[in-house]
């Protein structure tokens, strides 16, 4: 699949809002019929939208609709004719997953809002051995999280809303990861610390990103034209534990360095995320 | 001056603070002697420091000292003996600059800190046409700045404070731009607004910033060992004016794309910071 440029049916900066595909019913009366109250909150009370707006709906399975709406309610109830449908669009080639260990609330609300600006696929919240306690994730923090990456795939003009993964044991995101035809674990060359543990493999220096990524680049039978497929996984706040260095290295998941830097835990997944879309999209 | 990782005597994780150069007064009697009431209250009452404790002092003249302080005065008197000195490391070998257009104030900031994070050398606000009103710089912006650099660049083990310029206008940042070895601006390839003005060199699409980094370094007759000297220019949430970029293009400032995508005005220069590390250092 390579990488289209989002739809926007030649309006610029019309707002886009993903809603449920069930609420578009494009082929048989091209009626948008939904209730949501939140949605017609944020569109009455935050963005000022009235009847006779045009805006874009998505319905998260590739699919961009123009729509002219007619009705919004306080109580939720919104409908609007549909002008035209395309494919959204908005999407990159690459699949990349993040797995993320749980950070400060702040701070992991920022990685899904940047990844998702960034294209990010999916992300994977790890609960890491050295999560804060206060970093655990609950259902409230699962709703917010939804709802942080869908704006910000609207905002962004993504075609899909990346999806966010039921939160993972450090053990069984590397499970997960190990589908993936790449696997990589951001790790801070520098401190090697529970080197030893990891027997020889852990003594050689990390090698950089841009390495390995050139390499597999390089080995690749597909060569560029193929269809990217990466997992990266990142530490929390206090690092990733000598045992967990041990169970990644057992999935075949290889650390790869960011430089001579040192990278607060939510800084380094983005940077990653960047350097990953800018050497393998084109 | 090649890269260097940030020196730690050997201590990880020790605290490491900036400091005026004559505070520390190495040659002559291994002292500290300072007095830095925000630093003072930093030290007793945030990070619980008592005298005892070793910390790293930096002077931001690329030289770091291991301390034992002896005195933390609430009033702010610090003292201390040096242990050590050293070359204090943690710079990266390319030297870019980022002229950012004013932002709200908590996405500026987070620009100055993310990018301080990654390694960038100096930052310009820049005053540009669509700046919001509320985003101009004032003294208290300003010193909140520096605050947040300084502790960005401790917390990162870099070994100079990334100096902000003061406010530019966006033809005067263009100008001061225009001294950089390669001066780039980051423009959405997608809405090519304003392309009329830009005269023929606007209607070709946007060069991804990918192709626009490795043209310049296979031209470079230096090769990757010579150093990188960059500026990067972006825009407010509003975008850029159409005068704007043909002022860019008066200074042959390079407009260059990030891809298929709708970033942020304060995740571009971020995400493109990530990019042009990734691409230049080892």
């Amino acid at each position: 699949m390579p990488a289209m440029p989002p739809v926007g049916f030649g309006i610029p900066n019309t707002y886009r809002f993903f809603v449920p595909p069930d609420a578009i019913v494009g082929k048989t009366a091209d009626l948008v019929n939904l209730v949501d109250e939140e949605l017609a909150h944020r569109m009455l009370h935050v963005l000022r939208l009235r009847p006779g707006r045009r805006v874009v709906l998505l319905d998260n399975q590739g699919n961009a609709s123009l729509v002219q709406l007619t009705r919004i309610e306080r109580k939720g109830h919104i409908q609007g004719h549909v002008e035209q449908t395309a494919a959204a669009g908005g999407e990159l080639a690459t699949t990349l997953v993040l797995y993320v260990a749980l950070l400060q609330a702040d701070r992991f609300e920022w990685v899904l809002q940047k990844g998702t600006e960034l294209g990010v696929r999916a992300f994977g919240p790890v609960e890491s051995e050295r999560s804060l306690p206060s970093a655990r994730a609950d259902r409230n923090k699962q709703l917010r999280w939804q709802r942080i990456v869908c704006q910000a795939a609207e905002q962004s003009c993504r075609g899909r809303i990346p999806a966010i993964l039921e939160p993972l044991s450090f053990a069984a995101a590397c499970a997960r990861a190990a589908a993936a035809r790449l696997r990589l674990l951001l790790w801070e060359g520098a401190t090697l610390e529970g080197a030893g543990e990891m027997g020889e493999a852990g003594k050689q220096p990390t090698p950089s990103l841009r390495s390995v990524l050139r390499a597999a680049a390089a080995s690749s039978h597909a060569g560029r034209g193929d269809t990217w497929d990466l997992a990266v996984l990142s530490g929390p706040e206090g690092g990733l534990s000598p045992e967990e260095l041990t169970t990644a290295a057992k999935y075949a998941i290889i650390p790869v360095s960011l430089g001579p830097r040192l990278l607060r835990a939510e800084t380094a997944p983005i940077a990653a995320a960047a350097a990953i879309f800018y050497e393998l999209e084109e």
